[in-house]
């Protein structure tokens, strides 16, 4: 085989590609990416059987053929070529020379034979957002997936597609998080739980362009996206999503109107005087225009009242303050309404078309002073 | 104790004086700032014993007093208060509440008569040199201190006063680093030894601005640096440097002239194929017109050539590539020349003024290929 491409093209293959390849694994064909030449174009994959990510770069194709490179090594000779024309040349014995400029690196690769191949989807149902939507979406909602195994279905995200609407739902036992997206078009109904480290992973890649769609295909055990010259596939996570809808209720005791930046701040100030590790809850009182915001910890006490509009009742609740910091963060809303019961039952946060609403459950305090 | 003084200058003052704060003591004295607002001006104070500084930062002092508050922690507090006026406040009990708008944090202090005081140093021998001067020189040299104990007189640097000249050398028995600087002023000849340790922690806090100046006193046992409204003293380390002149030679067999960042590039990307802890060398192989580097490893083989001017015989010699690299990040010059004698002698980098000497040791290799 031998190729000549631009570094800059081959160094945006790699990386993106890369983002498949595992940390760890007994396998050591996974832990490559397999340049494949044997077509009309320069193909860089990566699969971790789970995860696979292809992508096209430009480039000119002397000798078909194909290897298997390291990821991790071949991404730092890239990344570190001088900024002109690379050539990539392998024999039989799969030595591979990388040579650019008066640089020359000499690996040895791995049959592209041994390389598992990303499966191949029939494309048939498919719906089309913005790389940008995609993107903001997926950082709206990823914080609150679980990172514990023992429940796979929450490590992944609802994909709920009903006419004109995509819906993304996370949630991790204590809270939810939900958002909605209108689409340009009318769906089918589909349901599909994708996984965390997918959407993770793509949002890396994704430009974030609102110019630029991704196309998302799904199949039985597949999620497809494909966008600029790059497809990616994952498995779903099997099984039936929680039921969610019966844990959304509007009724509500108090309504707080409350300035986004401020509550954030002063939240994140309160944090401060917990250690790590420590379950301190923040107490939050709110009275006839005030909110007033408490901490009592082994490192000192604060407290804190910000200016609100409140309707309904008087109430002190308390709360795991990384909880709403992680949904106040990606809200872009100046003054956000918030929407409470009593001290036992979760508070929303919602805007009034319910574009958005976070559940977050509630925690027992001991008054303190 | 009551104080009253600006979120922005409270802030930069802590983040001054934390740099003297040990991170770990079985002193919790030690992991405090002493707030001292005995006298006429606020003065934030740290000292680890070795290493002490001093500022003062402007404000109001309402009522006398003086209080000592954890560092890690007042230093979180401060950073994240809104961007306002600060007021302090201790009573009897070392309870302190620091309030900022609605915010109103309380912590524990201690008594400021427990802290030790900054060692009164009797302030005669003086230079002076900018701030942008002291922090590049210590930039250029530090890299070859040793971190290791066991010869206490290698984790410092010389500084060496010799009429209008001081001469910076650090050395750790591999390489050896040499800055000279034009004095305004000529000064009785010094030597001391300052600590590693003492130098980062300056750097950290120097504004690298050429305008402004640093005083540097030195006792028997002391430096004093004093700049803005800062002071900083630390202990010397004791003991004869080692002689340096013996070792340097200005005999050469071979010299190179390259271009820096062409050398530094190459030998970056040489170092791609060493794994960390591996002690490969990267070996030059000098003819004329030409200086061909070469590495072999586990991971792959890399040769590249750079166009040099040659004067004298050819040779071939090996590195350890760290070291080349760190000697060139820090020199500025676009051509350099390399002294060299045989395989076996220490290489020189340095200018016609020898304005700086970096001296490396090269390390025995096995020709392979």
């Amino acid at each position: 085989m031998k190729l000549i491409c631009s570094k800059s093209n081959l160094l945006s293959g790699v990386q993106i590609v890369s983002k498949a390849v595992p940390n760890k694994t007994t396998m050591s064909i996974l832990e490559c990416i397999l340049i494949d030449a044997t077509g009309r174009n320069i193909k860089l994959i990566a699969n971790d059987m789970e995860l696979g990510i292809e992508t096209i770069i430009e480039g000119d194709i002397v000798e078909k053929g194909q290897i298997a490179l390291d990821a991790k090594i071949f991404l730092d000779i890239v990344r570190k070529l001088p900024d002109n024309q690379v050539v990539l040349e392998t024999d039989k014995s799969f030595k591979t020379n990388i040579v650019c400029e008066k640089a020359k690196f000499t690996i040895i690769g791995k049959s592209g034979e041994d390389f598992s191949y990303l499966p191949s989807i029939e494309k048939i149902d498919h719906i089309i957002i913005s790389q940008f939507t995609l993107k903001e979406v997926v950082r709206q909602t990823i914080f609150s997936i679980s990172d514990n195994d023992n429940n796979k279905l929450m490590t992944g995200e609802l994909f709920d597609i009903n006419g004109d609407t995509l819906k993304v739902v996370s949630l991790d036992g204590h809270r939810i998080s939900i958002r909605k997206i209108g689409l340009k078009n009318s769906y089918p109904s589909k349901k599909v739980v994708v996984p965390g480290k997918t959407l993770n992973e793509i949002s890396k890649i994704l430009s974030g362009d609102a110019d630029k769609d991704v196309s998302i295909f799904f199949t039985g055990k597949h999620i497809v996206f494909e966008f600029d010259k790059t497809t990616v596939v994952s498995r779903l996570i099997e099984g039936e999503y929680f039921r969610i809808d019966q844990m959304l209720s509007s009724d509500y005791e108090t309504k707080v109107t409350i300035h986004k930046r401020e509550f954030l701040e002063c939240i994140d100030r309160a944090t401060l005087l917990v250690k790590e590790g420590d379950k301190k809850p923040i107490i939050i009182n709110i009275t006839d225009g005030v909110l007033e915001l408490k901490i009592n910890s082994t490192i000192g006490s604060m407290n804190e009242e910000i200016d609100i509009t409140k309707q309904g009742k008087d109430l002190m609740i308390g709360f795991n303050p990384k909880f709403m910091i992680d949904a106040l963060r990606v809200i872009d809303d100046e003054l956000i309404d918030v929407y409470l019961v009593n001290p036992k039952a979760p508070c929303f946060i919602k805007d009034a078309t319910e574009n958005y609403i976070y559940l977050i459950l509630p925690v027992n305090f001991t008054t303190v002073n």
